[in-house]
């Protein structure tokens, strides 16, 4: 079917400031900065404040950025009450879609202006962290862990989460991490959460419809995967043989490929190099084991389909968190974590772009292949007739 | 910019068996039924039942069917408790949106099939309406009112926000009111459950999320806007200077005009009839002042903008639900317990899809037109030099 756009590829659904990806070169831009020149230069906090404002912010600037993330981390002792009587076993993301959506009811106001869903940005970026990190001492039967306000955004977690204040070793390798993943353009839960922006829904609700989309494992359950993947494989020596077998079924390899990058995704790069360091520190096999994957997959796709493939974003992030001592299904909460950065700027933009045309509400067209039944519809028959 | 899809308007995303659209006639069709023929036949559940399974139930099917909704009503303990302690002034929308994503942890299972992906929709399509009304009576300091099994599922509903089974004829305009909302092919909330879908993200995750897009005044909010409005206006003779006023300083009139028909919508034309008896019954004038809006709305438009507009689903709705004695904040969450049925449907379809090309998980193009400050990307300033 010639008139049907799969997965809406290559259809230009609006404009963005926000971010750029050179698929051709490996490069990605926020703001027209590039990553890797933010990874070596910058922190969380200030990323957050480029892809939020458009510019570099100054010190005085940045402090009272810093200031009102570290002022708006505390949730309300109900909604940790509530945590605490959730389901136990639930799945993280599900709490979490959950308590962001819940967020509304206590800093949403009726009247929305740009400057106040720049608040709400904030409330979201500095509370995210908080509720992941309640989440994972309440479901083990342990204290909540207020927040650290001398801590950065990337050491405050690791610490709320296991109680240790990290090394500036680990809580630099977080806060590199949580750059690389604060945007990438329209992936599917951005798109999500413009989508139910473009309806005039409020930033809680489009966060956390996003969180939904970030959920499936074609998105940011893919670094989950990838590490049920490695664990599964355990052995450098069983990556050929594994790989080889799985790729024989015809199934995908997690953590590799990707539907934009025509090369290596630049954050994979740094990713992998901060993995190594992980393996040095810790003597864990678990990177010889990713970059073994990487390798073998990229040789098969070339003997077999004669296809050039490169690691993405999932495959080298799964093995620094574990190797962090982070619980695997935390990898996509942490995932949220970054990545709610990127929404609230789209959700701002979607709201509030001063170029026309003004976005519209997102209906796309549906391509009927049911049933007609003549002019008048198909016959209701009564019950006793069927 | 004559490359971009505003909002997507005419872009085919996906093939759908489940609704057609005839907005040149009016006409709206689920799985080859004409709704008006459901409306005067069928009843929710039955309607129900064939947009989940593309054909009319017998009535050992439509039985069995109705058992198992009857069977997941209840909804845990532990969520009501925590409904208990939830915010009491939240937004009926966003508690939703919360506990529909939390039902995951309660009724979700690791490995998905379409077999229980029906039971999932089951799940939901029964306990939303005792989300709704469990959340309706501890907001207001009320004992939460048990399902009753004796009951239909519009009747059920009625009877535990109010804890008074209705009367026939109401039980029947609400059952009405439920058929008619239940889908309506690719909007902004469908599209939503789609896309989150897409990520194979579960039911429980794509449903929340619909319901965060349902939520904005541009889609399903739109209702409670109805009736703000009317309340506003408040007397028959003062709809003509008010809507005069409005649409002169460029407002929408809410609840008129329609993305896709062109021409009355079949709808508002059931919902006409019914709001009208029910102004008969109750002696109240919020019939009255919806059909003056719609009149004089339409010839404002003809004389000022030589332009037809049609009332559409929402401006027949707010005055039925008022006069049923409902809260005016729950004109969206009784649209949800409605359209749930389109979006679990739409879901199973996004995923267990049988035609090729198998759907892809939606990714669209944005077009950048941020900074791009040459090849290199911006220059990084150390904060000490900007």
């Amino acid at each position: 079917m010639e008139t049907k756009n799969i997965g809406l590829r290559g259809i230009e659904v609006a404009d963005t400031r926000i971010s750029n990806i050179d698929g051709q070169n490996g490069r990605l831009i926020y703001r027209g900065f590039d990553i890797i020149d933010l990874t070596q230069n910058s922190t969380f906090e200030e990323t957050a404040y480029i892809l939020l404002y458009d510019r570099l912010p100054t010190l005085p600037e940045l402090n009272e950025f810093r200031a009102k993330l570290v002022d708006a981390r505390a949730i309300p002792k109900q909604m940790q009450r509530n945590m605490a009587n959730w389901k136990k076993d639930a799945d993280p993301m599900d709490m979490l879609q959950a308590f962001v959506a819940a967020l509304a009811g206590y800093y949403d106001e009726e009247f929305s202006t740009k400057e106040a869903s720049y608040d709400r940005a904030i409330t979201l970026i500095a509370k995210i962290p908080t509720i992941v990190a309640s989440w994972q001492r309440l479901r083990n039967g342990l204290e909540i862990v207020d927040p650290d306000p001398r801590l950065t955004h990337a050491s405050n977690f690791l610490y709320m989460m296991s109680g240790v204040v990290p090394d500036p070793e680990v809580e630099k390798v977080f806060d590199t991490c949580l750059i690389l993943h604060a945007d990438h353009t329209f992936n599917a839960s951005t798109f999500t959460a413009r989508q139910v922006a473009s309806t005039r829904a409020h930033m809680y609700s489009a966060a956390s419809a996003a969180i939904g989309a970030l959920s499936g494992e074609l998105h940011g359950g893919a670094n989950t995967e990838v590490m049920k993947m490695l664990l599964d494989i355990d052995q450098v020596g069983h990556v050929e043989s594994w790989i080889r077998e799985q790729m024989g079924m015809g199934n995908r390899i997690m953590g590799m490929g990707h539907a934009v990058y025509r090369t290596f995704d630049p954050r994979a790069q740094v990713l992998k190099e901060m993995s190594r360091r992980a393996a040095r520190k810790t003597g864990q096999r678990w990177f010889d084991i990713t970059e073994k994957v990487e390798t073998t997959t990229m040789a098969e796709m070339k003997a077999q389909k004669n296809r050039d493939i490169y690691p993405n974003v999932d495959l080298y992030s799964a093995s620094i968190y574990y190797m962090l001592g982070i619980p695997m299904d935390m990898n996509t909460p942490i995932f949220a974590i970054s990545r709610v950065v990127g929404w609230a700027a789209h959700i701002i933009e979607e709201k509030f772009a001063e170029a026309a045309p003004k976005p519209a509400l997102y209906r796309p067209k549906a391509v009927y292949v049911g049933k007609y039944c003549g002019p008048e519809g198909c016959e209701y028959k009564t019950i006793d007739l069927r």
